[in-house]
């Protein structure tokens, strides 16, 4: 796969993609913030988003984030149910000829986020 | 994605694909292991078998096995600097409508593997 | 710490030690696998037995077995809830000076295990 | 263990605790963030801290940065080699009675923290 970034999350203690999650991601610099992709994840886990074959993608420290808490309140979770708001997961872009897919596997109490492939 | 395994494996200390890796899927009857797949995987980290769509999986116990002490030898790595000859993965197929993506992200020390999507 | 073998599992689903699950490690020899400890995990997640310390262990090949589908069971969990009869994880003592500290972090669907320290 | 926060890091590429690496816990209150710890971790992965036993821990969402990119380069790896230039954990301390045991295990390319016990 060409360059860009995919994100994609599965509940891992449910054993099923996390359709319906917010999430943004950010490219960092200094103090500052800019979004360049916000969507919600679809039925398969994954978002749909230009970002994915590298549109608007330059190198460059990003951010990444996963809105769990909405994602557990919007299922009934009580906030002591889950450990975390938001996932985030700040990351360098150093070759944008490469792709950067992320797959979040997460349950209420924590994540494993390694490059995917 | 319908029914059907399919095996991916992630070299998470480098961020590449373990392309060349031997993999090899079991469906265990009691004490006899009657292989169903085996391969090499591809560039991608992927298997590439008829086992991905369906074929002669049916519900029941299975194992998964990586060949990572294989692969670290390859690559001119000492037994000490690995930790593990096979990773094995046993896990029961339920649901024959149901895909079981098994992501592999391994290191020389251990590895994470959640049921993907 | 000193060399040994020490196990550790904690349900991440719930973020809570897996109290009262059964575990056993072999060492491997050929298609031998001889029993050299076994028990039930404590309130805090671990064994405590003397192979801790050390005891009994040698260089070689090892298997760790973590009795997942039984331990679901006990909570009531239906066949379907859960992906793992066991997880199985093989490993090579290769320095006996050396702790393996095998912390496994699991849910119903997958599991990680990094050797700690 | 009675209430607090306690940090940990093993690379786990190379199965060794992350001695010397930067951390530092924040709590957050709206845009502001302050910080409650700092610190190096010991030979044994583990931030030494008053922390640790709960000392100037509230109730509310809190940040653990675990500084990559420094330890990385002081070990002598090019940009390109790493991913991240620190491993941002976001949780919420709900109850604080219990303790929070952040054990990070980490590569150049990724990381899984799953609250531990």
């Amino acid at each position: 796969m060409a360059g860009g970034i995919s994100l994609h999350a599965v509940d891992v203690a449910s054993g099923v993609p996390a359709a319906g999650m917010r999430v943004e991601i950010f490219a960092l610099q200094g103090a500052t913030a800019r979004s360049i992709a916000q969507g919600v994840l679809g039925a398969n886990g994954a978002l749909d988003h230009a970002v994915v074959t590298g549109t608007g993608v330059q190198a460059g420290v990003h951010e990444a984030h996963f809105h769990l808490g909405d994602w557990w309140r919007e299922r009934g979770a009580a906030q002591a149910a889950y450990f975390q708001e938001v996932a985030v997961f700040r990351f360098n872009v150093v070759n944008l000829q490469e792709h950067y897919h992320l797959p979040l596997k997460f349950t209420a109490w924590g994540f494993a986020l390694f490059r995917g492939a």
